[in-house]
């Protein structure tokens, strides 16, 4: 059985993302998931994409990447399974770009004849009808990984498509001179879509001269530093503080090679 | 064995829910133990009643759902396991209140003989006396979950008591005209306890008129509707927005169908 | 196949911690691997402590703890793997100093000879050079730690060291009459370094003198109290209220008892 890597931005204070493990589970019983994310700031696609990014080398081939974060859920963006060396399961709304660089999908299908879990063990409750069409994530998304996750076979999910149609989101990595902050973590650093800068070079952004260095490390504390990050793209820190706020940045803000 | 779902309010910032599951594993060895929920609002019980409700539907007959959302931990309040088509283990305070609408218990059982959990394979340290009082998440609720999953006999957890006698919050989910706000999630979105509303129709509350629609989809950006969500409750949202924020939406405030 | 214990600050808003979990399933296929805490405060070696010492009693011996918090990732701190009961594997920052009055380390590795896991199953994109040198939980941490959960030779992973070599943080758990605040959960309860009081005592802390009683149960709602926490250390807490905010507490505050 296939392992499922699950991304969301479902957070935890809601049962979302337990309930679409609670599917995947009746569906393929014994199935290994494993939580990607699941406190994506709501929506964010830009953000999403870069999770994927950061991921998916490290996820073994073959592997489904279960990935929800749905901002146009309840309108016509279609629903996905792209089959590259790994599947790729979520909305058409651009989530995948990234990842797709690295990992570009041959094959696609719609999950237009995915069915939906049923309640089950429950008594009838007068007037009430559950299962509503805003829970892509379980009622769609799970089945599908849970099917692919069995091998079987992929054309039950719905027809099949060119991958060429899939939805991109407008980014590109750039060897430079050119980039832009793609977005931020956790701890505030900006991921930039940079894919190189030499040591002891200099970028700018906002208005700054940042110097290239090879780790925190060579940065003394409140420092702004630029350095090759953990995806293989450049990135904006201030040393043991929050680069996003001191720096005042914001995606989309361009980076320049100096 | 049984598969346990567990739900909190301890957070990922500490490690109580990390304990929870040692202690699963210790006395379940092998069992599959899925996260519902960690991040629920400390003490907010109707929250957590609602992430029960709109799970368990979803969760496999005979699961063990481990709940601990204890704001009167340390009280004369109870610690129960009741079984329905599945088991709930948890404080006697409300919390399943929604969710045995769903899947009423038919039996229940005070947890007063579980043997707790002792500490392992570490060397005295002068005067620490381990294991206090404040933590039945770990030293009753687990202890009793792992021994369902096991399926040995519940009578072994201490005396049966009528089922009836269990507490439940003072919340109905109704067919209209008149409901309530009943919670929110991470989203800002309104769960009301309105079972069923016509596409349509329009309801009421906090002075508006609100429109109650098929999906987001059909909403303008901004725009404030209402639709029927994943569990099957009357829902209000701002289309890529927070309703909560927005309309100054408060838990109990009334909603009508007009 | 020994199980591992996974803590860390990567929070989930990010996909760190999931990549240190595909890391961990590539080289350790089928291994338990279970979550402690993933939303610790960045950086905060205190919190990142106290939060090991209240989890490692109900940890089964023999297990790996896998911690990373490291504010220091890219200096010249050492990479260490320490064997007590368990395994600790995790940067050389004093992360551990707690949880190792209770389970002191008699061997110790430095991890300067682990390999990195590779990108794989992805194509070569102009430019990228990913795997740079800052993400040590993926990079040194997790291979290590699946290394020992396969119950490996230690000695593969780099030299051994002196246990006592090791860093602690200058924190002393104590018997009383002086402690200090140590840290703060989610709840804004203190938890101080004082391992025991007597119930009916009193406490001094930011100029107040605080009640120790057994449990909250015998606090009246908004009532500041003193008990003997669920980690055997006193912790101040305010009954259905935050302490940290309501008294001004902060870490490093004088504690006494009377």
């Amino acid at each position: 059985m296939r392992p499922v890597f699950f991304l969301s931005d479902f957070g935890l204070e809601d049962p979302y993302a337990g309930v679409v493990r609670a599917v995947l589970e009746e569906r393929a019983p014994g199935a290994r998931v494993a939580d990607l994310a699941h406190a994506l700031p709501p929506g964010d696609l830009r953000r999403a994409a870069y999770a994927l990014f950061e991921a998916v080398p490290y996820l073994p081939e073959g592997a489904v990447v279960l990935a929800v974060v749905d901002p146009g859920v309840g309108t016509a963006r279609r629903a996905i399974a792209a089959l590259g060396r790994r599947w790729y399961v979520g909305p058409d709304n651009g989530l995948f770009s990234l990842a797709w660089l690295l990992d570009p999908p041959k094959r696609a299908f719609l999950l237009e004849e995915v069915v939906p879990p049923r309640p089950k063990g429950v008594e009838p409750l007068p007037g009430w009808r559950p299962g509503a069409h805003t829970f892509h994530g379980r009622d769609r998304f799970a089945p599908a990984a849970a099917h692919l996750a069995l091998d079987l076979p992929p054309e039950a999910l719905g027809p099949e498509v060119a991958p060429e149609g899939l939805l991109r989101l407008p980014l590109a990595l750039s060897p430079g001179p050119w980039g832009e902050v793609l977005t931020f973590d956790r701890f505030g650093n900006a991921i930039t879509t940079l894919l190189a800068a030499p040591l002891g070079s200099f970028v700018e952004v906002a208005g700054r001269r940042v110097r290239v260095l090879r780790t925190f490390g060579e940065a003394a504390e409140g420092e702004v530093l630029a350095y090759l990050g953990s995806a293989g793209l450049l990135e904006i820190a201030v040393n043991r503080g929050n680069a996003r706020e001191a720096l005042g940045l914001r995606e989309g803000m361009p980076v320049r090679l100096l």
